[in-house]
């Protein structure tokens, strides 16, 4: 054995030290999933791997979408389950949605209680009244991949964990010869009446079960397979079904369906499964999910979960967490910027989800079971919000990942008989939620970009497809007249502004393909925003068949005014293709400042503001409407009018004001995520202000530095100079050492490595 | 080239002209399937091939179970969807059982049609009102695999035909602009209101389509997938939702879902196909079915029925049937008597149906999808009726067929959370219909036998396991206490005599396996039905759980006697593996022999047929019950009082008054083949007294003769001297020209191959 001289050995411990130090905030020890669970945020605080299968999260309610006959406007807030501010916890399910406008989901609610069995879930003012709880967030733990709950009423300590396919609950019970954990699956989030469609349940031996809910909701037609595991035999279990008729019973009448019954099968029911615990006794349950069958559920847990270490589980997938964030290795000038970072990084890698199976196989949109051959199948694509930001994130951070995506729209097209890409691909099925066939942006910006490896030609032909389908959404109005008639469709404008964009895309990708031909077509369709641009009012606005402009227009309204979610005001910004086109058409950079700046510090009337969908007044500023996507690139804008330190002061500000590392820190919806990528790229001081486009435009960074560790191997690190909060304007930015010309960053200089220095200072460069 | 003399010549033509004399009475000839369309045969006379997935059958209604808010019981009418007194065709579904006294399927209802469309069928006394059309008798084609209807209404001429897994309509429209196949995916058989549970419908081009009916019904979850394929591509399509609700519309209201939308689902949907047609055009549709998938349906195409040729799959698929018919050559003393035969065999060869795609995937009862390794999976096993006598047939002329049906009752076992042989297999579901758990007998004689050729000791261990399934209909009980008591079940004596019966069936195979532990245990519970034996009554008899018989017993009637269809007269007989022990209790030879005389000679009074279920008041003479199985082996009980003759007499006397050769000639349902399968070994003049034996009773033959191809290759001739209407009784008989001493015949005598000669006389061997 070597000596080791005394300076040497302290250098080492003094190492130690600052590791061990380091040790105690990884960047996983920023993440609070708790941001966004109060008010508009929609996201959820329980516990998931990084792009996981599962999502097992504690909901507080799961409201009917209708109740007393009529329409139950609150059942918007749970499209994740959980509002912090509520005082009660219902149960445990294993789907969840982060960030969305709608939702679906929440399958297999879980629940342990003691004392008399009850199940029905009971009021949030009357917990006695039902299985749920009340609980403390005094008591509750929330980390990635792991939750924590106290449930007062039943002294019983609930913790959460989960691998990719399987959630694993440790219910630690007091002394109770009367133990329950209670499965109610006719629960589930933005529950119609008539939403369940059919469930089966299979109790294998005393310990095991598998079964499946079939829901028609948000997706019209999605059955979610599940095996259910447990450290501990139940000594007894039963069945109650909600259904009020049961079409035939005949025979079945032989058996007591209700007690000790293994094969159930109804449109409606709930479970229980009875134990006597001792003091403190843990029993634990794993919970399993497929797309496919029963039999895959069960492989699920054999393959990916096949001890009972609760602890091992949380820490492994703590773990799986920590790789994914450390990819983005930053400092900041102020704490709670990490926890906003981190919290925004660990949002955006929530999804999409795995949707497959061990053995790769999964249900495609045709209802038949496929098998993912060198790709992994994944579902859950919000595309309208998440085609802007969080997939060019993702062509970033990871590539490998953003190819499997692609990889899952191109299957999902293979197998609709519209033969499209997907809207809102959604669990083996299409939702058609929003507007556009945004698809084509993630599709050409992932082949532009060198990140999708497969037959370009094959993804061009489905971009193509796609945007000829004549009966989707106008699209034949629009190819015919250049602009879809707002006598014909509500969305008519921002889906005409939409289809140009998308359309540039595909010009973008036939041109790198070297099919001229279509490049030119669709570069002649992406210059159609131009049609609905109303020269005397200065706005998008909505135009008739008959080729004139619609009257009553009023450009601070979103109904009526033939948008989406946003008003002329915003939307007639959308040009993010052509900028200086958008500019030359609005009558200059000088009157696009005025435009710009006006947006930003207006007055909102209320009246507008109640009309405005899914954020807060936080949300909002002036009439910039952070909380919903259309706006996304505009504070970048000011980059093409001659008024770069706009863009930075206005992306600071924004920032700064619409994330707080707050529970309802979140203006809007973070929408799977791509609140949470703006915030990301807006920070490291640069935006893919139009996906498809190999640049990027210079904002103003947040961060100290950041450093990010490439799949490529290589690194590039942001550095600046004089960073402070009052620092906001960038005087230069070097690229490896040498002055970068413009407000454009190359996505092949960040992919070469290297680093990018911002030189920042409290004086704007005018 | 050889000359050939005259002689030879002529010879040679004399055999040509036999020979296309004999071409023109082929076995199948002599099939009507219109026989047991009348009153409650309960046949169906489309087109299938033997044990075929399809039933491509016309349906004259379709009542729903509920009409006006009260329960309909003309809904029984309809087991099989036809009833030949029936003025109009409602139209042409997929999916029927055979004779069964419930019923469900009724899958893809089609119908072609001309002018005006409409969706609702209409009614029998208004079918202009609807798609239904008005057909006549006289210009009607009925043939084993070939159904022709003139379709009144819209004068087109309709035809159907099969193969295992493709049923093909063959539509002759007239000239019309306005030419429709209408698909009613909310048709079915035992239709209840809520029945439909989901269907789905993806049209992939102009011509092709595939989905998925699910309901609910006999089968508690039954899914069949299809595949439609049009020989015209149709030049429009649209749907028609009858759903009372659509839970959720949201952005699929994008689309015009009713007008040539391809990716359709609902609760409940009708569609149309749209052409134009010249005068006399064919229009063919081929319509796949699958237990597994869309895709599995539409290889099923693929695979199976590659062109349109009608004719072709026609005669092909007679082929089929004249080869399994020909396996018994039969002479008769009339030519009804062929009718009666061909047509028994025809019906017996109906069931259980192939459940199994081209790939050999299955859906088990698990509703996982299976692949069937070294079998075919078959379904449709409605075992109360058909283990007496139609799977003894099977062994003895579709032996390979039966041990595939073996294996698919194992793998049903190895599927069951219940751990249990099936009852009622129905199409990945078990219905529970009836008593018993007589899966045994059918392994036991399978594998007594020697035609199961897998692990007898497995199939074993699954009769054992079934046998013990304590929460099953009273076992527990007639474990405990020898037998069911009949306060705690309504069928309490007729299932413990079944149980008796059962249990003598795993005793014989578990003797044969040299499990002599095993076999002593169930002989002993075989002799259970002493147990409800009442001495006083003379009758077997329900008891109570205190030992004593129930008060208020009345051997006449059906209902609250403890007996699931019948009466305590017959079910009294029921001891078919112990009839020296029956006789012995009842009191000797002679009282059991005027108890078999007054059976079948007193008069049984009109309020006691009224209760009898599944019969017209054809199908009992004097009380004996031929309609209903429970007797089916009471004629041949005259064997063990000495009274042989009788038996002739009896079985003789059956064969002319149950059977005729005329559309309502079966006198109760066929019962899935079990009733056919009586006439014909009876017919043979042999009769499998307990299945689980090998030996058969002798009877009195009615055929003049019988030449049974086996298996093995060898023929075993049934001939008959003096065989006459009156010479009813066997003076003697011969094997391989020995006389024949007793009563019995050995099965393996059968299968060494040989003669068996049956000497009639008008004279009775007293």
């Amino acid at each position: 054995m070597k000596s080791i001289s005394f300076k040497y050995a302290a250098t080492w411990l003094l190492g130690l030290c600052s590791l061990s130090l380091l040790a105690q905030k990884r960047p996983i020890d920023y993440v609070n999933p708790l941001i966004g669970t109060a008010k508009m945020g929609h996201t959820y605080p329980g516990a998931t791997l990084p792009f996981g299968s599962i999502q097992l999260s504690p909901e507080t309610d799961t409201l009917s979408y209708v109740m007393n006959g009529a329409y139950n406007k609150d059942v918007y807030r749970y499209c994740a389950g959980y509002q912090y501010d509520d005082p009660s916890i219902v149960g445990f399910s294993h789907t969840h949605f982060s960030g969305t406008g709608h939702s679906d989901l929440g399958d297999f609610l879980t629940m342990p209680t003691v004392g008399k069995l009850q199940l029905n879930p009971g009021t949030a003012t009357n917990t006695a009244g039902g299985y749920r709880s009340k609980y403390d967030h005094a008591k509750e733990v929330v980390q990635a991949n792991y939750y924590k709950a106290f449930l007062a009423d039943y002294n019983i300590t609930a913790e959460l964990t989960a691998t990719e396919r399987v959630g694993m609950h440790q219910y630690t019970f007091p002394k109770s010869e009367d133990a329950h954990i209670i499965l109610d699956l006719t629960a589930g989030l933005y529950n119609f009446e008539d939403k369940n469609v059919w469930t089966v349940v299979r109790v294998l031996n005393d310990s095991t079960i598998t079964g499946y809910r079939q829901t028609q909701g948000w997706a019209r037609n999605r059955t979610v397979y599940f095996a259910m595991t447990f450290s501990k035999p139940f000594k007894n279990y039963g069945m109650q079904s909600t259904d009020k008729t049961q079409v035939y019973k005949g025979f079945w009448r032989k058996f007591n369906q209700q007690e000790n019954f293994p094969d159930l099968a109804a449109k409606n029911m709930k479970l229980h499964f009875d134990f006597a615990t001792k003091e403190q006794e843990k029993v634990l349950v794993k919970l399993a999910i497929s797309p496919v069958s029963q039999r895959n559920a069960l492989a699920n847990i054999t393959h990916e979960l096949n001890h009972w270490d609760f602890e091992r589980v949380k820490q492994e997938g703590q773990e799986k967490w920590n790789q994914e964030l450390k990819k983005i290795a930053i400092e900041t000038l102020a704490e709670d910027d990490k926890t906003n970072f981190y919290t925004a990084m660990y949002h955006t890698f929530l999804g999409p989800t795995l949707y497959m199976d061990v053995n790769q196989e999964y249900k495609g949109l045709d209802q038949d079971i496929h098998r993912a051959e060198n790709f992994k199948n994944y579902t859950t694509f919000s595309l309208w919000d998440t085609y802007r930001t969080l997939h060019p994130f993702f062509n970033l951070v990871q590539p490998s990942r953003n190819a499997d995506m692609v990889s899952s729209m191109l299957a999902h097209y293979q197998q609709s008989t519209l033969h499209m890409l997907p809207i809102w691909s959604h669990y083996a099925n299409d939702n058609w939620c929003m507007s556009g066939y945004h698809a084509v942006s993630v599709v050409a910006d992932a082949i532009l970009k060198g990140v999708y490896k497969g037959d370009p030609y094959a993804a061009l032909e489905a971009c193509i497809r796609t945007s000829t389908r004549r009966d989707y959404e106008g699209i034949g109005w629009y190819i015919d007249k250049g602009y879809i008639p707002s006598d014909y469709n509500n969305n008519s404008v921002s889906s005409t502004l939409e289809y140009a964009y998308d359309d540039w895309c595909i010009a973008q990708l036939a041109a790198k393909l070297g099919k001229m031909d279509i490049a030119e077509t669709y570069n002649q369709r992406a210059s159609n925003w131009k049609n609905v641009f109303d020269e005397k009012s200065g706005f998008m606005r909505s135009r008739l068949s008959d080729g004139t402009f619609k009257k009553d227009f009023d450009p601070l309204s979103t109904h009526g005014q033939g948008f989406i979610e946003g008003n002329a005001w915003n939307f007639s910004l959308f040009v993010p293709h052509n900028p200086q086109g958008l500019i030359q058409l609005k009558g200059g950079a000088k009157r696009m400042n005025s435009y710009l700046d006006s947006l930003f510090t207006m007055h909102l009337p209320d009246k507008f503001f109640a009309e405005t969908e899914d954020i807060t007044r936080e949300g909002i500023i002036g009439n910039y409407v952070h909380g919903n996507e259309p706006s996304h690139h505009v504070a970048y804008l000011y980059n093409y009018t001659g008024a770069a330190w706009k863009t930075q002061e206005r992306v600071r500000m924004i920032l700064d004001k619409m994330y707080q590392a707050r529970v309802d820190g979140l203006g809007g919806n973070d929408d799977c995520g791509q609140m949470s990528a703006w915030y990301l790229f807006s920070a490291m001081g640069f935006y893919p202000l139009a996906p498809g486009s190999l640049t990027y435009d210079i904002g103003s960074p947040l961060v100290k530095s950041a450093n990010i560790s490439l799949e490529n191997g290589r690194t590039f690190a942001i550095k600046t100079q004089n960073q402070s909060v009052k620092n906001v304007y960038v005087s230069k930015v070097l690229l490896n050492g040498k002055l970068l010309v413009g407000n454009q960053l190359d996505h092949n200089d960040i992919l070469a490595g290297g680093t990018l220095e911002y030189i920042m200072s409290a004086k704007p460069k005018k």
